[in-house]
């Protein structure tokens, strides 16, 4: 054997004993998939119902098809403050509308909302609301208002944190919402928004395509446009709340299958968290507590957007898991883009 | 070397060789994905059409979640004769509740029905019908509804062809589900049905789980069970009919998103099919008409189920695909269990 053949075969155990110590050290530290979650009581149990529920032949195992996973999404997937953000894409509506429309100069709520202020919006109560909502999401094509949406959210800029409002997600969210699917689970939104605001961004920024987001909405009507094609209108009525007891409700007419793993933040959850759980077999029951007032805002029992009691004091006393904001998340909101 | 080792060596080589033509053969001959359709309009149109949205870098190519694929259920996936099989479970379900409810004996339409008689029921019209749906689909919780009709479909026999109802699916469309789910398709129902009834089977019949059927539906409500469990109850009021122009209502609720493929059997398929059709981009609409009176039925313009008259007309004026059951289909119904 020649010196140069020794020096190719020494160079060859070399590296296969350099590629046996990497996946050595590989298999002892696989890739975290919740990175942006600290090693605690929240991160445990939902590493060890994923385990437990992907198991084959184990006593919690479920089928991929009943793996059905439910978020709620303003303050569950991301922000709700210092409005949630389907109102504040209203208000911009209403500025952005108000030069076609001089009905509006000298009428309430529209008058206030153009000068900025929200008390004069408050001051107009529900009926107020119900007319901000009813000129900006109704009387037009759904096509037109999901481009109305998607136009606003490449424009507009969260007051507080300065930034896109679609990149107020959270991170640890993100990687929740993943690491599910890539165990075989259906990721879905339930939420009280509004169906047709949410499915615009949910698929680009979460993952979950239209079908999978359950939302309020309002009536839609088939009709055909001047250029003869069918074409479906939003209307000024409401059809469907899909909060508080509307959530289970929703959650059977949209999925039809009783959820496995419920995440919310509010009491609005509270049924969807208590329908999840009371299923047989293995449950897992979530609740975001906003503890965080640096990184983000720190509300829950007092709160008026989001308020967080009766399902905080239950999600207690059933051992559902509270996920503190503060020390459960190394990070809070995706880096700037 | 040995006699034995240039042996071994030939029949290496033979073997080889064989593997070589055999793949070649199977090369040339791919096992056809759609075995019960004849080679003709309809099945080129289909492979044409799949072969193109597929076809990456292509003209017509469609990312894999915007192929949605809607399929009406009754006429379309199986058999709507001699009358729709869900009032066949009404009417059986009224049979088998009598004896527990002594008050009908003597009360229209529950005495004819018991007695078997179609005529009484027809005599009590729309009001009839509206008391056997409420008596038979109202009153339980949606799990209790859904045992009803699992033991239906396992007991019942159709009055006709004497095999289970659950097996009067047409084998042609089932091999179509499997080709476009296999082809990256989402496969939805979207059918006047009960969405509740047809959840039960679609999985296991179809492959559609229940979260891709939209169907028609009653009211719901969330009520807390005797025993303290949240629990969803069946109204007695109709809240959605999937029918005609609620057919791209159902799929803009339910789906969010416009249909590539839809595939109909009556006029009342015929706004999904418009709806479809008026998309940009690739699209086929498909319409299966009823022309096999020895193996299943023939009917179309005069019948009162599954009438399909003005969508004939459009179909054919459009150039939508008719599928002729007694040409396009060599075999309707899956072979007996």
């Amino acid at each position: 054997m020649s010196m140069r053949s020794i020096h190719a075969r020494f160079a060859g155990m070399v590296l296969a004993l350099l590629l046996c110590v990497c996946a050595a050290a590989q298999a002892q530290q696989p890739t975290d998939p919740l990175p942006s979650w600290t090693d605690g009581r929240a991160k445990s149990a939902i590493l060890d119902f994923v385990r437990r529920v992907t198991q084959e032949g184990g006593p919690d195992f479920v089928p991929p098809p009943e793996r059905i996973a439910t978020f709620d999404n303003d303050g569950t997937l991301w922000a709700e403050r210092p409005i949630y953000f389907q109102l504040a894409f209203a208000l911009d509506e209403i500025k952005r509308l108000a030069p076609s429309r001089p009905d509006w100069a000298d009428k309430e709520p529209y008058r206030s909302v153009v000068a900025g202020s929200i008390d004069g919006l408050v001051a107009s109560g529900e009926k107020g609301l119900l007319d901000i909502l009813a000129a900006t999401h109704a009387g037009m094509t759904t096509e037109d208002f999901a481009r109305a949406v998607s136009d606003w959210l490449a424009s507009a800029r969260h007051p507080e944190k300065n930034r896109p409002y679609a990149e107020l997600v959270y991170q640890p969210q993100l990687e929740l919402l993943a690491y599910l699917r890539a165990n075989g689970f259906k990721t879905f939104i339930v939420s009280g928004g509004g169906i047709e605001f949410m499915r615009v961004f949910a698929e680009s920024r979460y993952g979950i395509p239209p079908e999978q987001v359950v939302g309020s909405s309002g009536r839609v009507t088939l009709r055909t446009s001047p250029d003869g094609r069918p074409q479906l209108y939003k209307e000024a009525e409401v059809e469907f709340v899909d909060d508080g007891p509307g959530k289970p409700v929703g959650i059977n007419r949209f999925i039809g299958r009783r959820p496995i793993l419920a995440f919310g933040n509010s009491d609005g959850d509270l049924q969807m968290l208590q329908y999840t759980a009371a299923g047989t077999g293995p449950r897992l029951a979530l609740i975001l507590h906003h503890t965080d007032g640096e990184r983000e805002w720190a509300y829950d029992r007092k709160s008026h957007i989001g308020k967080l009691d009766k399902a905080l004091d239950e999600g207690r006393a059933k051992g559902w898991i509270i996920v503190d904001m503060k020390s459960d998340w190394t990070s809070v909101f995706p880096p700037e883009r």
